[in-house]
């Protein structure tokens, strides 16, 4: 033992990992989805030191099931409705295998030119089968990225509004002025923790109201807080505008954000993280609504309902100038003449790390695999579920439905009546966890004006109808257990 | 088409993929090193727009051949010396392969509680074989993480400085004073990139002088600078360490500058991405001089010498409690009673990103295949070569040799006799460049007191005495076909 892996052995052992990953996904729905470990378990099944010797692969294989497996929360189970879908697919896992195959890094073009041309032209692929504007593409000013996760693309985005703003100042001498962000209570929690990394400061991110019914972001409120913080001496450099919240799928005016932003000068940072790649289905194209006036800098995640293996967070820009002005600096050791001569793009200049995967592979694999239409149908297929089981619950006197979803998530409580709203959101609670121990279906929450909402988020390839009607049933039967969910 | 690709398909493709990596393998010494594209070629190849109907996998490895390979730069050639290696290997890939075919978050513990504590147990694993301090360990104060990439561990590491320095406050309300912070000329970039990226500012690092020969940071001029700084009423927040610097793998010297740092209550980061998993074998346990002193965070990249694929940086922490206090956010949709118990860790709460993949799986494969000796046999195989390699150098009247490489890093110049070292150094670029159009080998080059030095760094797995022996021999082809190397 203790050499290297031969081409050979990788060949006999690769084949029993893809058989393995094979057989995990025809039995997947044999397991509970939500792992039933304890704290310390895994910990404690595994050894306390390394091995001293190599062991053979077949080892870890068994150790996969006997120790991993019960501590996964299994993503990927049809029955899987918390958060929001992760999307595994087929040709998505191939086009991981075959980057770690190659071991690539992506960092300059001349480090492996493939690695970046076939990046900026996934992006441009993907700009198409969205319907981005043109300006995103990048044979004019602007460009698209893949980076590790939407909290990343906003962070990229804030650190490119912040050079646009001040030249570079507050990268050469630090931040000394007061700089402020706009978010609504509904922005995802990513855009505070940029602020804190920016040294911004969470306190300068200023909450926007938003509309009580539609959870949309006030752009007149915006308009406000902006020349509100212009008089007392702040710069505002970012504002951000959801397209599809994390909370409820909440869609704010971007349009309208958009042109408030464009007359005082502010960065519009446009996060689509889940429900931008809705737009591959011309029904539901209005999601890029406002997208062709005053917004600076667009993500949406393949990574969650389009099919491409976490990590894949496609970020666009409409100026990348700004963009590599914030990220760019040139070591001596990495120079070279293809990046001295201006015509390739170098991505680490378009991110935080130095290295980076080969992660257009599994985008170019996923789209080529499924073509346009064959997105159009998952997409589809999620909506249509999402949408047939909220006029079950709808009809049924015993919840209450938040009406708007227009997407894969269905967010809705028992009606405890009688009972005080803080006992009710305990009651929805204990039924959600009483769900989730079961290990036949996974749901997480939220809370709307004030009150806990389960969310049910559908879109796994696996989905189907059967999964909908089991777990609805088995939501019934929970809250029919709990005590007295109203008209039961 | 467009269907999902169902698991039978998954094995029979899955199966080529494995095929077709295998094969790369045994081929990879037929490819040029180095790319032979031309900016825009690979681009030129790929159809404008996406296919409507999808296509067979058949149709993605075709084109793989066709139209990626040509633009790969091969970094698992044998005879691929460019930057540092960053090393493939059979269990690490299989190891992504099982990461992307389970697909799972590991953001929570409770979203895949295996996820968190095998990582939690690797880095355990991994601070035992490379002889780390206890305190850098999970069963107490401290703990490990897996990063991108050494960039984000020294962002996630200053972060959680600030954090310790003021308790939060400029996380809460921006950064208002004047910080900074302490590298050295042959620190990595990164720092001045995290500089940027905090808002602390590129001119608030200050760089420390360096001996002119070992070129390791001078712990005295530390001093005279933060003491120098706190008078001007600055803040000292972070220092950087290094332990095998990217130029030349230089190691400052690491207990001094934490007794520095410890004075004046500054963290200190101890970036040993490349060098510091030398430390698997005891001759190479000195790379940890100093650890057990005062020192903060502590990195190194199991992705460049330590056989597991890209991304794998390891970040230790000896206190993880600021860490967390920086980038803990908790929005109410990741609430859950685990979390809430505090007997987990919740691995978003150490990194920029909300979600992440299952890293630990390649390392745990990587470290089960290899076994200790294993990891040891492949460390001094690659010092072994940069060791015959820099003697042959230095026996050579026609080079200097830089006398530092302890590593698998040897730095080396022709003599160009009679030419002004401008001239000199140009002529050394353009016998670089030659030997990389070539396809022969890849090198890199750096600067050192002005002068250009070649980087020839070993430690890809394939790499062997004629690998070496055959990069000489053209170094010396293309040295004297330049012109008039010294007695020659």
């Amino acid at each position: 033992m203790a050499g290297h892996m031969t081409p050979e052995e990788f060949r006999r052992y690769g084949k029993q990992v893809v058989d393995w990953i094979a057989d995990y996904q025809e039995k997947v729905e044999s397991y509970p989805v939500q792992s039933q470990v304890r704290p310390g378990e895994v910990l404690a099944s595994l050894p306390a030191g390394p091995p001293e010797e190599g062991e053979g692969f077949e080892a870890v294989l068994a150790d996969l099931d006997r120790v991993v497996m019960p501590g996964i929360t299994h993503w990927q189970h049809p029955s899987f409705f918390a958060y929001f879908p992760a999307n595994a697919s087929g040709p998505a896992i191939l086009g991981e295998l075959l980057s770690a195959g190659l071991g690539v890094q992506g960092m300059l073009w001349a480090t492996s030119p493939a690695c970046t041309e076939l990046e900026t032209r996934m992006l441009d692929w993907l700009a198409e089968l969205l319907g981005l504007p043109a300006r995103f593409r990048s044979d004019g000013d602007g460009g698209g990225v893949i980076q590790d996760s939407a909290s990343d693309a906003v962070l990229i985005a804030l650190l490119a509004a912040l050079h646009r703003r001040d030249g570079g100042a507050a990268a050469r001498e630090g931040i000394t002025r007061r700089h402020t962000l706009y978010v609504s209570s509904q922005t995802h929690s990513s855009l505070e923790k940029a602020a804190r990394v920016t040294g911004i400061g969470a306190a300068n991110v200023r909450v926007v109201d938003v509309d009580p019914d539609t959870l949309a972001m006030d752009p007149a409120h915006l308009d406000a807080l902006i020349t509100e913080d212009i008089a007392a001496g702040a710069v505002p450099v970012l504002a951000c505008a959801t397209v599809g919240t994390t909370s409820t799928t909440a869609v704010d005016p971007v349009r309208e954000i958009g042109e408030v932003c464009s007359r005082h000068g502010v960065w519009l940072h446009v996060d689509a993280a889940y429900a931008g790649v809705a737009a591959v289905c011309p029904e539901f194209r209005w999601v890029n609504d406002g997208l062709d006036g005053h917004v600076d800098s667009y993500a949406t995640n393949p990574h969650k309902w389009l099919l491409t293996n976490f990590d894949c967070t496609a970020l666009w820009v409409a100026d990348r100038a700004p963009l590599v002005g914030a990220l760019s600096i040139l070591p001596e050791y990495l120079r070279n003449r293809a990046s001295a001569s201006g015509e390739v793009i170098d991505y680490r200049d378009w991110q935080i790390s130095l290295g980076r995967r080969f992660r257009a592979l599994k985008l170019w694999a996923v789209i080529r695999w499924y073509g346009a239409e064959g997105l159009r149908a998952h997409i589809r297929s999620g909506v249509r579920l999402a949408a047939e089981l909220a006029s079950r619950i709808g009809a049924d006197p015993g919840f209450a439905l938040l009406e708007h979803h227009p997407f894969g998530l269905v967010c809705f409580r028992p009606r405890w009546e009688g009972l005080p709203d803080d006992e009710a959101d305990a009651a929805t609670l204990r039924v959600m966890e009483r769900l989730n121990a079961s290990g036949d279906l996974y749901l997480t929450h939220t809370r709307v004006g004030g009150r806990v909402l389960l969310r049910m988020a559908i879109g796994a390839p696996g989905t189907g109808d059967a999964h909908v009607e089991a777990a609805w049933r088995r939501i019934r039967e929970e809250t029919a257990r709990e005590g007295r969910p109203a008209g039961q």
